[in-house]
């Protein structure tokens, strides 16, 4: 899949390798995909132009499937690309690759639900989000 | 599931929870249940009386599945319990659980791929180290 | 100081090291010995037969110095001790030190100050406070 | 200090703060600043340009003072500044400050020793790494 790169992605942000994420193996630790995973879903989240997150709401992770295709090396900086794949009425779900020097080192696609901060339960989304997230759809 | 506890499963370890495992929502960040997964799977690969990794090899994450359950709270330990669902040439596949205060917090399914150490390639398992994933089978 | 141990220590709690701790030198990481160090504070600030932490406010580290004795492997837990050195009217200065099988790995000392959480100000320990954190005075 | 920027050091570089670095109060966990700093000293260690370290050593971290002056608030960068103050037989101390929107959020000093790779000892920094370090001398 020769094009396959982070603009691939309606949604497009990084994070900077940090020497302490390897782990005796000599690469970047496997938990630390989860992270950068985090960093794509968040930069939409709280994007300040299109904010997503309600007042009072909070999103948590359900479920995330990651596929690792290749170990990530430091030093250097992750591409990180998220798109929507669904929505629910309280949910979405996100499929997202990372990439290092062009090449895709895992995907993932991962549920994440908007709750309410004091019932803790499950909270729908209103139109703006939904819209919002629609937008980056593929 | 009344009796689904980390008694469930033949491997069980723990962690304790640190207080910069939490992030701004309060709870355990959501990145630390894989670290916490990968505790789990090391305790089985290193265990000093029946150790499965074998000299230059090293064990490498192909898939990870992570339900999320429940939040998790600072502070605390948690019970990682792991189990073999699945023994192939150079993989293994493991279900786990993580448990606090005996409630289920989060189950993963994850594919482990022996690789050398020198070419990075899969490397079949050998004999004993299936015999001691085998005992580990649910 | 052949008597160099946890046991100097009032207050003692531990850690257990994960795999992720480690970085590509094959150690764990200097970072988490200050995660380690904090184990110690927390388990004091937080402790709930003697709370230390008023509600309302928090504790901030001001400054602190670690001394790298010995490096740390994984697997194992690393024993932690903590003591108070002195008592101001909103702050407290640590000493603490880590053991690895026996052995110590740092020693640290640190000035931690309590805020108000509201106008993130220094705020004055109470005498309740004072006195705990004077228990574990050496 | 009005001039008391990035811009005061000879070396520069910056890291991109992650969700997982906050914790339950909201800020930046205090540990990280120690992950940050590091990020400063490799980025000189490791210069592609003008690598420090030479082949079978490393640099191991002897001591480390950190003065935290403001709280680091998600999501942002943190610009790091590395200087070199003293450079001995095998060591070097470092000054560094870490600045998010033009603040000084801390300041630290640290000693790191070159060390033999197989003895674990400490092992003497020759004349062209001793040269790049004054380089950066302030």
């Amino acid at each position: 899949m020769t094009s396959f790169t982070v603009e691939s992605f309606p949604a497009r942000t990084y994070d900077k390798l940090r020497y302490g994420d390897t782990d005796r193996q000599g690469h970047i630790n496997n938990a630390v995909f989860a992270t950068l995973f985090e960093t794509g879903r968040v930069s939409v989240f709280h994007d300040p132009a299109q904010p997503i997150l309600q007042p009072g709401r909070s999103f948590v992770l359900a479920r995330i499937i990651i596929d690792y295709k290749a170990e990530l090396f430091w030093p250097g900086n992750v591409e990180i690309g998220t798109a929507v794949k669904a929505i629910g009425n309280s949910s979405v779900t996100f499929v997202q690759a990372l990439f290092q020097a062009g090449k895709c080192a895992a995907t993932a696609e991962c549920v994440v639900v908007q709750v309410d901060g004091a019932t803790r339960r499950s909270a729908p989304l209103d139109e703006a989000a939904k819209a919002r997230l629609a937008a980056l759809m593929i």
